[in-house]
Order: structure tokens, then C-alpha cells, then sequence
């Protein structure tokens, strides 16, 4: 870590700065420049909290060499980290996850269960606690919707992955393969803190204002607390634009692939809200080489009471499902 | 509620809609018009979802006449609402909030509160537990922090406000007199209803990245089960601009009075993150007629170890209260 | 154009306004709802100003059935429209368009024009104007840069494509077969209108902070002008994340797809600022069904006095316009 | 100019950029971390391009000790600057800029001149040549519009200020007193280079999207022309909030007053789009303390041609004129 003084500064702050830097642990480097002092930084800076630093008023800026992560970062493990989901390997070859938003009966998830399964779909995803902006929006069949999940995983085979949004509900999500973590919950540190001492995959999805570094550390939390199987996954980010509902950043998957060794997901359905911006993005996501795709499919849009119009059909789905492949063979 | 069909829907689907609206418990008005068909919904609709209306492939735009926060809303509830947090009536007159960010020591939390009261302070803020981005970062003293901050309590009848962050927690809040709802919980919604159900009063912070809308959402899913004592807080939005740590949108202060009859607080100082441009905001706060501001003052900034370079010193602060009361005499 | 008006409007108040609306030769089609009136307005409603209405204090709202741009609209024309380009059809096909950032000298220019013409480019591309933030930045070779434009262009047959930033340069740009214009002025109306006078293609670049439609209304500018070659080009929106120098917003292709018949051409290099990730936006810019892209090429990056490290190499380059190729293949 | 070179860097690289450095005339100190290099950059940096340095694949980070800036910077010219519009000091005490949006005819403009200047605003803006996103909007009377300008100006004594769009109007402009730039203007370098070479006052406005840097370096542009005389004004920036037009960033007051010795003027009338917001942040703009505001006053908004909800009448004006010299009185 790099930490450059202010011009002018007394001998007698610097002096109180370093000291206060050696009582973290850090060794200082030393170099004093014709104008200003620079200050190299040795040691475990992952725990040094750089802001606070920065924020001194003697010190004009600070730059780390190393992140500020260490068990999510790429440095200290160069291999891709593949985390397993109920067999399927996420981030070996294209995973690709498919199914309603909303889990609605019985009949409608097992239906589309066996229609992606049939297209390739490796894991089924199905929301049953749902976050709605406003308490009067339907917020999901909760433990019933879970239940049927499980009906669906025994009658396909596919692992399933639903949100949690509250640890409390832990217990029921025994049959659940992977733990999904929303945007709005990112930075909900004390339930990241619970998911560190479970031993399920979790999949994070970015908040709609978080930048990459502030995903990774999220990711942190939840790594450093002892459970290191963690998918990160890109929902759209909130800009001035509105003729999507997000912006896919899909930037971030060349980014996180130097940053991170954690496998890398793409929801196009919740970042565009409209079914027929599903395909180009989801293809583009295969070809700027994510480890796979969220995607939702309803065997009826117009009847589904969640986000209908961004799910894709099954027939839709099939096409879709085929193109990605094919795109993947060309870039992998 | 207004929702404009596209042109040349089929008869068969509009009736379709209609139905499922009716089966809402909406009463539907139609008036065909050349190009187009609108649909005047009547009833209450602030349990209507409006995005997946607009989500249907048929639907136009929708557009509400009422706002979708029933408790929140001006409309029904013309006057301004006054919260009592320990005695102190938020909503009345100019409440003046202060303390340091976080909770250190006894000699440090009640040397502080006694400054601040002399300055004519009316509530001692204080972070016990600590939200921060990374989890190596100091996390507050959290129930100690407490403790010390009934200690000051007690010393100096300042009321207290400080961050909830796990509802697992309330316990050790008795003596809080105002519970806060950090940015990054804004939208953890298990949260709010949780906190719906308690009677304290909350002061709720703006997410990073949440509109003015969302906010008094967020306040409705408290305000929903019952608790009505809920303080809105701007502490700055996320944008491009890197001069400031957030921007500080202060046109939420008007917008809010048009809206809501809550009372609304402005925190500039985490909003600039530092302590020069801390007094021209607070004062601009006030001008803008704010319900009260959220000031961090520290004995010793240098030494702070959370958040220093943005804290004012006792006689800082002092200067800019007497300035803030000037100002609010003359825009009251 | 549907226009809500408020609840309880005086009836005078309202004749007002529709007296109004038919002096700028529309026909309003009232509608009288329960709670309030619903006017709809036929006509051509593109030349109405939806903001003013909007902005009146008895309106709700105002939204638009047609879009307020008539000549770049797919509404009224359905086929996709090809630009050529010096002989070059942008809009069939997949179209590559390479070369440096900056003209640098003759030998660097033609040598990277051979060179992407060997990997397949179809145009060349290179700055002889710079539009740099500071006034002490290097601003281009100017009419000396064209000049090397036009040998390169003699000597490989490349059509070329280069910045205009001021119309009085404009006849330096005789042997330029399509002009660039930047992002900074993408809302430079009076530009724009010079355009629409002029017989050239014009390649529009979107704005760091406008919207799809802003864009199509300055495309408008240059087209109800006369000039209907126009090719509209995304090059990243400015977002609060930093870790790329903006953010590509890919999702933009298919919605320009719906809206307009232009074709759309993708700008990975500025976009990102990081050479290492080109390759994956450019092949995430073809597999969402960009009508081409433009990559910065350079025979020596970390020589390059602009935007180096944004650069390809031409060995980097040649593999990524194969693979290009074999994604346009899958999803066209 | 501190220059951190990334770790592991070949001492032939680090020689090959050293030379490169020294080659721009500057002076290179440098210091052998234990992992890493600094480089301590000496003499005129002002003329040096960070962006160009820091994306050279051997450095780490660049950071400049002085800005950019030259001319515009207070650290060579701490004293404030004043600005002299026919006859006005901006920067000395509180300057009242008023009037319409458009300029539509004399008796308008000279009644809303005279009620103005009753109120006791200094300066006269009107709009003669308007920028607006659609091309069959309203586009302003023009040259008509100057010559009403003058009259109101003769009428009245009141200096004017008016935008210009296009340098080859610049001969129309000989009566007005300060040019203003608008938004979308403001990284129009050609322009702005233009107006470098003139001897009036320029009131440059903040672009949409914009930082604080870029809008000194774009003031930068105009000075080291050699016109000195820049005014610098927020109208409000774009954010992902919809309840106002813009978000007015007024925290841009404190920190160019640390940054630069130019004179600040706030705009709420264009940033909040609406009337009944524009008191309480023209208001919170001298709290802040602003060197003036600029407002929208319309003698019959209802009638306004243009941005007509976003106008105060007179009556309202005068009280709005007379509560900011209270708070002026508090503030200064």
C-alpha cells in the first residue's frame, strides 16, 4: 500500500502517522520526496481500512498494490474456483439457469422444470420469498413456494436456487442447493456474516448502485467467515437510463475474471424487464465469457403475476438455449 | 390510476385485462378513444402493483393519481406529523442532532454530549454497531457501545439514536430512544417489518441509490404494521462525481413536504465525507427547511477511528449551530 | 399523445388548454373519466414539445403513442436502412472498423492500414482532431492528419471515418467518407444542423449522460435536415462505477432495434480504456447483433501518445476479428 | 506529480518511460520502494496528461499534487476573483441574475425587466437562441430576441446575460454583457477555445454529466486564451432520481471554492424544473454561499412558451429576493 502526504506536512504529525501505522501491524517504507513524503506500506494490508487513511488531513492519497480482499482475490489463488450446486460444476464449461420468477403451484413449476431440462438447463431457479418495493406487491408463496421447489428437484433432478432474505428462514432452505442473496441484501453484512458459517453455495447478486469492489468484498464477508463457495452474479446497475429498467454492466465479467477466481453469472431477465431484450444480452453475456446465465421462463408470460413480460417462453427458451451454446464454443 | 392500452390490442385480450383488474377488487372505467383505449382504475390502488401492469405486453403506460404509500402520503394525512424521541418533537422547530460517528470510550462519548449540549444540541447520535464495506474493518464496540451510550444519556438527558442493523439485536435497544436504518438496510425488508411491529421511533436513511419514491416505500412497510413514528434522512446518492464522497440531493427536502407529512433530517456529514464542506451544507440544509440536521462532532478528529476528517470539533460546531438558528429564523 | 390532465381542473382552465393544443394543429379527442379528463391528441404530434405540456400545472401527465422523431423512427420506416460508406454497406452484414486513435505519422498509419485490412477491416479510422478535456492535451495532427488519412486511404482502398469538431474544418473532410461525431457533441445542435445540409454519412456518437432518445433526437437534427446517413454509434454512458473508464451499455442495441432503422455500431475501445478488455465487449457487442464495431489498433501500444493502452495489438486484433466473424454467424 | 509504477517492473521499461517523462521537460525524482517505484514528477505538470501516464500497462497510479489547472486553480491565485458585468461585481456579495427563459416580445421582456429590477436583481437573462432536444421545438426568436434584449436593457440599465451557441453569432452579441454556455456546451472546445480570444464575461454552465475537474478544465479552455473573466455555474446534474428534473449539486460551492478563486452562481430554476422548488434551493444555494443565483421569472407562466412551470411570478420573486439577502446576512 501506497500512502502519499500532503506537501508541508510537520515532522511531528508524520511521526504520529507512522507510529499509528506500526500499531496496526504494517512495516513503513519510508521515501522522502523533494516536495512530499511517500509512505510504502508492508504487511497484511487486507485489514488496513484505507478510507480511513485517506481521509486523514495529512495525507493527499493512498493506493494499494494489493486488493483489499484476500480470499476472494485472484492473487493469492490464480485457479478458477468451481463451486458445486447439487452436482452441477459453476464455472466448468456454461451453466445455465432457467425458470419462473415467482414459484405460482405446483403444476406450473414442475411444467417448466421439465420443459428447460429438456432444453439443457442445468439448475432451476424459482423465487418463493420475494422483495418487493412496496408492501402491497405480492411477496411470494414463502415456505409453500419452497416445498414445491423440492417437488420440482425430485421430479427433475435439477438442483434448485431461491433467495433468502432473512437467516431466520434458514431451516427451510435444508433442500435448497444454492442460496440466493439479491441486490437490495448485498450489503446486508450481518446476514453475509450467517452465510460464513453454513456450508452452501451462495449466490451473490451485485446491488444496483455497488461497484465491483464493493461486490467483491461482500463476497468477502461471506468467504472469510469460512464458506468459500460463492457464485457472483450481474443484475443490471442503476444509470440515468430508462429505457431498460437497469444497465447490464456486462463489462464486469472481464473485470471480476482478473480481480477473482469466483465463477461469474449473468441475469439478463431482471436487468433489461422485457422478454425481448432476454436473448441479444444473454448472448452477449456468453460471448464476453461468463460462466453462465440466469434466465426467466414461464409457460405463460401474459398469466405470470411477476415480471411477466420479461420471461421467456419455453419454445423461446429452447432456441435461445442452443444459440448460447454455440456462441460458447466459439469464445471458450 | 390511469392505464393507456397499446393501439390495436384485441378486444379478447383487453377484456382479459379488464377482468383480472376487476378480480383486483378495482372499479374499471373505459373510454375507448380513436387510437387507443385508456382504463381509469378505481378503488384503492395503492395495493396495486403498478410495474407488472405496465410490464403487460398490451399496456401503454401507467400512470398513478394517488401515490402507491397510503400511510406515508400527504394526501391523506394533510398535516405535518410531529415524532416525540425522548421528549424532543421531531418536526417541530429545528432539531439539531449530534455525536460522534462511533462510540469510543465513556470519557470520549460523554465529554462530547456535554459539548454538544451546551451548543444547543437536542439528541446525541452515536454508532455502536458499525456497517462497513469491509469485514476487516472496526465494526463498533457494538453492545458496550450501548452501554456507554446510555451512560451519556444518563449524564447529560440527551436523548439517543443509533443503528440497528440484525432485528435479532432489539433487545439490547430498550434504552435507545430512536432507532436508526443505515442506507445499505433501506430495503432489507424483513427489517422494516420487523420494525413495524415495535414502537420506537426510526430514523430511516436514504439508500445510495433508491429515489425519493422507494424511500417513502420503505417507509410504508414500517409505517404498514403499525409504527407511524418514522424520520426520513437524505444522506447523500451515489452519482459520478468523485469531488464529494456522495451527492447531497437537497431537493429531496421540497419534494418531501409536497409528498409526505414526515418529518425530513439531513446528515451532511457523511454525505461530503469531509469536515470543511460539512457547515455550507448543513446551513443550506436548514435554508432549504429542513426538519432537523445530523451533524458528526468529535473532541478529537485526528484520533477518531472511524470517519475523523469529516467530524467538526465542539467549537465548530457550536459556531455553526448559532449560524444554523439564525438561518432557520429567517426561511421558517 | 395521451394527456392525463390533474383531478379537479376548471373547466375554463381546461378549454384553455385545448384551445391551446388545437392552435398547434391537433385534434383533441376528449375523454371525461370519473376523477379526471384523458385528452388524446392526433395529429403529427412530433413536432409537439411533450415536456412543455407536461410541465403545465393542471397536467399529470403526457405520453407519447408515436415517438417525437419522424424520420429516424422504424415506425413509419420498417426496413433497416444501410449507410454506405465509401462504398462499404454499414447496416448488411457485420462491419469492422479499425486503426489508431490518433494519425500519428505516415508510416505508423498506413502500417496499421495494411494491416487491418489483411485481418478483414472494412474501414479505417483515426484521429486528426482530438477533442481532449485539457487544453494542454495533445489535440491531433489536424489538417496535416487528414492528409495522412488520405494517402493510407489511397494507399490500402480503406474508406476512412474521422472527427469533425467544427463545421468551418469542414472542407479539409473532401476525401473523408464519413464523419465522426463525438461524444461532448452529440448535442451540439448548431453542428448538427450544418450536417443535415451536407451529403456524407455521419457516424453520431452517444453522449456520456444522454438517453437512447436523446440520441435519436439529435440523429433527427441531422436528418430532417436532409442528410438521412446516419449511423449511430454507443461508446459507454458515465456511471458511478470506476474499475472501467465508463460503462458499455450493450442493452442499447436491441432497443435501437425496435425505435429506429439506423444501424448501430459498437465502441468497445473508449468505452472500457483497457485493452485487455476489448475482445470480450467487442464479441459481446456482436453476439447482441451490433451492426458493426470499432476497435483502436496500434502497431506499438505503449508508444501510442493516446489512449496506448486501450489498443490492440494487430496480432490481438486478427484472432478477435475471426472469432467476430464466427459469432455474427451464430446469431445472425 | 507522483507517478507509482507497478510492482516487478523491468528496469529497462522503467528507464524507456523515465526518458520519455524527462523528454516532456519535466524534472523526475525517483524513490526505490521496497516492492515498487515512485516517481516524483517536477515542473509545469499542468501541461501533463495524467489519463495518458496512468494507462501505460507499467504504472500503478498517477496523482497530481497540483490540479491540472493552471489559471483557474487558487493555489496561484488565492484571492477570489470578481467579475465585472457591465457595471455588476460577481464575487462581491450576493449578484441576482432573473428574467424569462425565452425571450417571446418587448413588452414581456421589459415588464418582467422592470419588476426584476424592483426587486433588486442586477442582471437581466433571457434566452434569444435556445438549445432544445427536439428539432421541432421552440428554437428561440434569435437575432429578434438580441434586439429585445438591448431594449429591455436600455430600458431598464439592467446588464444581460444570454447564451450563445455558435461562434459565427458572436457579432450579434456586441450589446450583451456576459455570455453564457450552456450545458450541453461546455466540452465544445472549438467554442470555447473562440471565446479565449474575446474580452467579455462567459457564464459557463456545469455539463449533465460533467465533473468539478472538467468543468475548470473546460474553464481552463476560455483562460489560457487569455479572457480571464469566467463565471462558473451548477444547473444541476443527472442522476438516477426522476423526482426532479436534475439533481442540483450544491456541495459544488465549498469545494470550488477550495479548488479555484472563480466566482459560483446557482441555477434551481433549470435543475429542479419546477416552480415551487426553486425558493427553497435557490434559498439553500446562499446559504451554501454562492456568489449569486440565476432564476426564472415570468410575468404569466401559464402563457410561457417555454419551461413555463419552472417560472416564478414577480410577486413570488420579490419574496424570494428578499428572504436571500436575510440569509446572505447570516451566511456571509
Amino acid at each position: 500500500m501506497i500512502c502519499v502526504l500532503k506537501q508541508n506536512v510537520s515532522g511531528e504529525r508524520e511521526e504520529q502517522l507512522i507510529k499509528w501505522l506500526k500499531s496496526l501491524g504494517l512495516g513503513v517504507h519510508i521515501s522522502e520526496g523533494e516536495r512530499q513524503t511517500v509512505l510504502g506500506l508492508i504487511g497484511d494490508t487486507s485489514k488496513v481500512d484505507a478510507d480511513l487513511i485517506e481521509s486523514l488531513d495529512i495525507v493527499e492519497a493512498v493506493r494499494r498494490v494489493s486488493e483489499p480482499y484476500k480470499t476472494a482475490t485472484r492473487q493469492f489463488h490464480p485457479a478458477d474456483s468451481v463451486v458445486d450446486v447439487g452436482g452441477v460444476k459453476v464455472g466448468e464449461g456454461l451453466t445455465i439457469i432457467a425458470g419462473p420468477c415467482s414459484v405460482e403451484s405446483e403444476e406450473q413449476l414442475v411444467g417448466i422444470a421439465r420443459e428447460i431440462k429438456k432444453s439443457g438447463a442445468h439448475i432451476l431457479r424459482g423465487g418463493a420469498f420475494k422483495p418487493r418495493t412496496s408492501p402491497y406487491s405480492f411477496q411470494g408463496l414463502k415456505e409453500e413456494g419452497l416445498k414445491l421447489l423440492s417437488v420440482a428437484k425430485k421430479e427433475t433432478g435439477l438442483p434448485i436456487v431461491t433467495e433468502l432474505m432473512d437467516i431466520d428462514h434458514i431451516d427451510l432452505f435444508d433442500d435448497v442447493d444454492c442460496i440466493q442473496i439479491g441486490a437490495r441484501n448485498m450489503q446486508n453484512y450481518e446476514l453475509l456474516k450467517e452465510l460464513g458459517h453454513i456450508n452452501k453455495p451462495v449466490l451473490l447478486k451485485r446491488g444496483l448502485a455497488n461497484t465491483i469492489n464493493e461486490l467483491l468484498m461482500s463476497a468477502e464477508y461471506i468467504m472469510s467467515g469460512g464458506n468459500e463457495n460463492v457464485i457472483l452474479c450481474e443484475r443490471g446497475i442503476r444509470t440515468f437510463e430508462t429505457a431498460t429498467r437497469n444497465t447490464l454492466d456486462l463489462s464486469i465479467i472481464p473485470v471480476l475474471r482478473e480481480k477473482t477466481h469466483l465463477p461469474v453469472i449473468i441475469d439478463p431477465s431482471h436487468a433489461t424487464g422485457k422478454a425481448n431484450l432476454v436473448p441479444p444480452m444473454a448472448l452477449a453475456a456468453v460471448a464476453a465469457g461468463a460462466d453462465g446465465v440466469m434466465i426467466e421462463v414461464h409457460n405463460d408470460p401474459m398469466h405470470a403475476l411477476c415480471d411477466g413480460a420479461q420471461s421467456l417462453t419455453p419454445a423461446r427458451f429452447d432456441q435461445l438455449a442452443d444459440q448460447m451454446r454455440k456462441v460458447r464454443e466459439v469464445v471458450k
